[in-house]
């Protein structure tokens, strides 16, 4: 197939998403020119040595190739006088998919990271209960899990694109604090069941158990639909980073009240005003009033192939990748323009779809050295579309930090530069 | 909730999957008495030392838990004549959800694991095509890809249970040779549009860059509808035991047609009777005459928990969970009985449910200290159902040593003691 039977989609080169083209041999600007044999060349090639003699043989518990350890989080901690604070961002230009492997799963500290004995952890379950309780770990193993895939995102992340000056950043330090996994533990209406909430609870303080005692409230009536205490993360328990041995997980919901080193769950009449529910996690307004339990997070898509940082080396066809996420639901439909904005073209979803859960999506694109803006607008079941940068500061005004979920627009020189831009 | 309440689903002790049980304080014989507190006692725990200072910040790559070391996959070589040969399997007793984490899924090596440098790895396409194509890692990165979460499973898997005396094993020494990821790829059909199949080719003959040159014979039809060369495996590059930097993936049939390392795609006329399709891989039947080439793996299921060579240290409510796979289509329905198949109960599935993928099932279970046999049959959607272990060997008859996926057997002991029984 050369590129002029393409199907086109959308302006500056889009090409339609049902194309799974390979590169197209004979066409101009294409790869496989340089993959071309001739007929009994097939074999030709030198044996390499890993070829040659037998390798080690099967282990205990794997490790990743030598040549991939270029693959990692960008770790910083922004304010020293918070030893063990700040966080890691998950490399979403080297990922595919939509699982993120447990070792490389965005984190976000306030004391940093506890090492904590399953055997010396207890969960508390107080305040207005019928029965208050206290869990061991080898106590809630016992009890009946379910196992979810859910994305999970820092309220703070992509919070520079607020910013009046675009940041010359990559898809990794912009958007790197959101990751998916498979998480799986026990519904929290269980627990609750068995402690007996008394009627005027309408809150739920949880408090982890590291140096921060990081504590966040959630609504009851949250608590009641989706709630769970993770105690797996990808099949295997949690990680350290993620709240080992325990962590409270809220589908949809920003990041940090998902509590970590869960060690209590108090039922309360109100919100317990946490630290880091004043001081933090607030949206502030343009009229210095702020937002305050602002959860869910927006519905969001972001490009992470092409994105800020790379440089096209040829031309040709590209495709075009990305993730797409709703706290809201599930993601139904996601857009792609190449003349920022002007056009858009169906993406091709090309992965597990549920709610709450990371997507992924894909399309075919043809570059031919011409100037071009990539963005993404991903639209979730319950009709909510991702806004552009410009509605959503119009909306939040220009102090807020959190909760940015507009449109990344990735401009393409044509040098190949790929660098974040304001439209 | 008292345990008198709940609706029975089947015979001795199985209770309606619905229940989302806690362990219904003041119930006879359960966890929940030990956690009782009285009201004012929630906060009066001694104060951990790990809550007490802070902890090491974010990190690049993060690791689990030392108090998690003990999950670990059981490596071996059963043959010295075959240095890096063996396997290694997968600690389904102490994984929950479908997601297997990359350096706990199972193994199988040839001629151990080649340590291959992606910039001189070459995947050729030859033999009966129009052009023949030789591939770099670089290259096959720009193609566009799928995700899909598949099972993978050895054929050799739970082969044991053919023999006429049960082995006192655990679910992870019997049926550890499965597992699950989110595999990301090129679609074969991708590649082979590109090279242009000649009319004449009906098979693939697909070929590793191990010592061992595994090769395996893949019937066109299978390579056009879902086979994909996969790069990526939950999320990460797939990891050098998994077949660094590509491997074939076939989904739903047995794990050594995925061939790893993948260097050689040669389309043929026919098979091209591998050493590893003639001298292994066949069934054998009572006759002495051999089925080659049979693919798919059987419609599956097995409780991990409770599993052999546990012991039930209480009596009371306990929740008994299992995985259920088909390498025909989705797993629509798992039955569970607890004495011994005479009467089944339905099990609640409680994760992701896809095609070819591993799901999880539950359903709470009374043990008051009676003799139990726990067994699982799983139905997919094709109306396929899991056999049971005599049925299996009346079709095989005794010598055959792959695809066994009968109906497994727990025998629960007045001492608490399980143990993998025939019945």
């Amino acid at each position: 197939m050369t590129t002029n039977n393409l199907e086109k989609a959308a302006k500056n080169g889009l090409i339609h998403r049902r194309h799974l083209l390979g590169f197209g041999l004979g066409a101009a600007g294409t790869l496989a020119a340089n993959s071309v044999l001739g007929a009994d060349q097939g074999l030709q090639f030198e044996i390499p040595d890993w070829s040659k003699q037998p390798g080690p043989g099967a282990s205990a518990y794997g490790k990743r190739s030598s040549f991939t350890e270029d693959i990692s989080r960008q770790a910083g901690n922004p304010n020293p006088l918070y030893p063990g604070g700040g966080s890691s961002r998950s490399p979403l230009d080297k990922l595919q998919g939509t699982i993120t492997p447990n070792s490389l799963h965005f984190e976000r500290h306030h004391a940093g990271i506890p090492d904590i004995n399953p055997a010396g952890h207890k969960l508390v379950i107080n305040g207005l209960v019928r029965q208050p309780l206290a869990f061991n770990y080898e106590d809630l193993l016992a009890y009946p899990m379910i196992s979810k895939i859910h994305f999970l995102e820092c309220s703070g992340n992509s919070g520079t694109l607020y910013g009046n000056e675009p940041v010359n950043g990559s898809v990794q330090s912009i958007h790197g604090l959101v990751s998916c996994a498979e998480w799986t533990g026990i519904m929290l209406s269980t627990l609750l069941d068995e402690a007996g909430v008394l009627p005027r609870a309408k809150w739920i303080s949880a408090v982890g158990a590291d140096a921060a005692s990081m504590g966040r409230s959630v609504p009851l009536t949250k608590a009641l639909d989706d709630v769970m205490i993770a105690l797996y993360q990808n099949g295997e328990p949690i990680r350290p980073e993620q709240g080992y041995p325990m962590r409270l997980f809220v589908p949809g919901w920003e990041g940090n009240i998902s509590v970590k080193w869960l060690t209590q769950l108090k039922l309360t009449e109100g919100p317990s005003q946490f630290r880091d529910e004043t001081s933090k996690y607030t949206d502030t307004m343009a009229d210095r009033r702020s937002l305050q339990f602002t959860f869910p997070m927006g519905t969001k898509s972001v490009i992470t192939s092409p994105s800020g940082l790379m440089s096209l080396n040829r031309r040709g066809l590209y495709q075009v990748t990305g993730i797409a996420w709703s706290g809201s639901g599930v993601i139904r439909r996601v857009e792609v323009s190449a003349d920022g904005g002007q056009s858009w073209a169906d993406a091709m979803i090309d992965s597990h779809q549920s709610t709450k859960a990371l997507t992924r999506f894909r399309i075919p694109w043809q570059w031919q050295g011409q100037d071009a803006t990539l963005q993404s607008r991903a639209t979730d079941d319950q009709g909510n579309v991702q806004p552009t940068r410009q509605a959503l500061r119009d909306a939040r005004g220009l102090i807020s930090r959190y909760h940015f979920h507009g449109i990344q627009s990735w401009s393409i020189a044509n040098t190949g530069e790929v660098r974040n831009i304001y439209v």
